[in-house]
């Protein structure tokens, strides 16, 4: 009943569930060991969909659930009918990526320590074509089972990074060709339309209380700002973020 | 104990925890009746707050509770120690609305159900300068506790209306020189820095799921899309929104 391919112990379990998120998973999956799939048997919706086919053709095992024992086992809202567990390594090192690409844009999250937050971030970024994430080792969110549900199946498309310094990766990047683009609430940030985003960049975004550390900051070659326009000035990181890398794209594309 | 002004029993009562979120509320409200103040009386960072002196100025009465009591009664993870209960309308009409400023933006947000999404959209919506956001009466979300919890005190400053009919609303700001834009993958749609944004303009956005419905889409003058660079082609509809009307102010300031 359980696909038990080449389960290293020190890689991590996770447990994803919803169809987008399930689909993606399985469909696109390639280095991840996929452990169980549980479906709820009384669900037609996902005995109808493709991820069927896709389960069929990949030759993973599912055990069919009764309605019931599905609830009582997952308690999630919205399951959906369906919850997989798989087991990996979801980080990439950046030593191994190739910078050959003419255009490149890497986040560099700085303590984000909300998981909301961080799935939005990854689903964005996989929607406006980001190259990676970089997050810290430590004080920061990690790639966990809210994150991969938040993302919508982004996991599965956007490398991560997670070295032990990101001031190490910065430079790292800087010698790679990067200009890093810090983006903080400052006097000596300018709007975020005044970037120019084309070439290779890094974006570092800072944690949703203190923005972007001294020192990371000191590593920055330019900062950025988004200019409030109301009276509560505290904008969403991930909305931030997402005017950003799509004027990224609207720079590229013109 | 109680600050009992004005209450009419037609006003709903609403309920909104975290400092942000009632500094917000006690600093700028004019229109609500401010029914509880709860305070942990343990929290030195409350006491220590400005959001104290807002009390004192404006005389509202604060029931400080002991911790223990505080957590039980208020079932809150991030409640910081303060949890305010006021009654009002948080609705507004279109027909007292005022369409001087040369530039102006309605949101019309066609039978969005999620609350994290509309309270992130009200806060991005805040922070971008948007006059208004346009919701159904019916097969929508409507203006929750989750909602004004999750726009961190935006609800404050963004007028939302909840007219009737969406349709009719549409019409009357055509008639007051709007041009409305819908957001929409489409085969019609122009990418959204072709759009122009100056001037007046309304931009519709429909549900998570299925988008904007047929009659609506109809009424748009204008359709747009954000193409999608990756696998997943599923940007988060408050995501899209922040790239858009951020590209609105972009093309304002220029």
């Amino acid at each position: 009943m359980i696909n038990n391919k080449n389960i290293n112990s020190t890689k991590k379990i996770y447990r994803i569930f919803g169809i987008n998120n399930c689909f993606n998973l399985l469909l696109y999956n390639q280095k991840f060991s996929i452990l169980k799939i549980f479906v709820d048997n009384s669900s037609k919706v996902i005995k109808n969909h493709q991820i069927m086919d896709v389960i069929q053709s990949k030759d993973y095992s599912v055990n069919f659930i009764n309605h019931d024992e599905f609830i009582r086992d997952n308690n999630y809202k919205h399951s959906q009918g369906i919850v997989v567990e798989f087991c990996g390594d979801l980080y990439n090192s950046l030593d191994l990526c190739d910078f050959f690409k003419k255009n490149m844009c890497f986040i560099i999250a700085d303590q984000i320590t909300d998981p909301q937050n961080f799935g939005q971030i990854l689903r964005t970024c996989e929607c406006a074509g980001i190259d990676g994430i970089i997050i810290p080792k430590h004080k920061s969110i990690q790639m966990t089972n809210t994150v991969l549900q938040v993302s919508q199946g982004a996991f599965m498309h956007v490398n991560v990074y997670r070295p032990t310094n990101i001031k190490s990766s910065i430079d790292y990047l800087k010698s790679k060709g990067f200009w890093i683009i810090g983006l903080e609430n400052s006097i000596d940030s300018d709007e975020w339309y005044n970037m120019d985003y084309k070439g290779k960049v890094a974006i570092v975004i800072g944690s949703e209380g203190s923005g972007i550390r001294k020192l990371t900051k000191k590593s920055c070659d330019f900062l950025t700002t988004i200019n409030m326009h109301g009276k509560i000035n505290s904008l969403n990181v991930t909305a931030a973020l997402s005017a950003i890398v799509f004027e990224r794209q609207r720079q590229l594309d013109s």
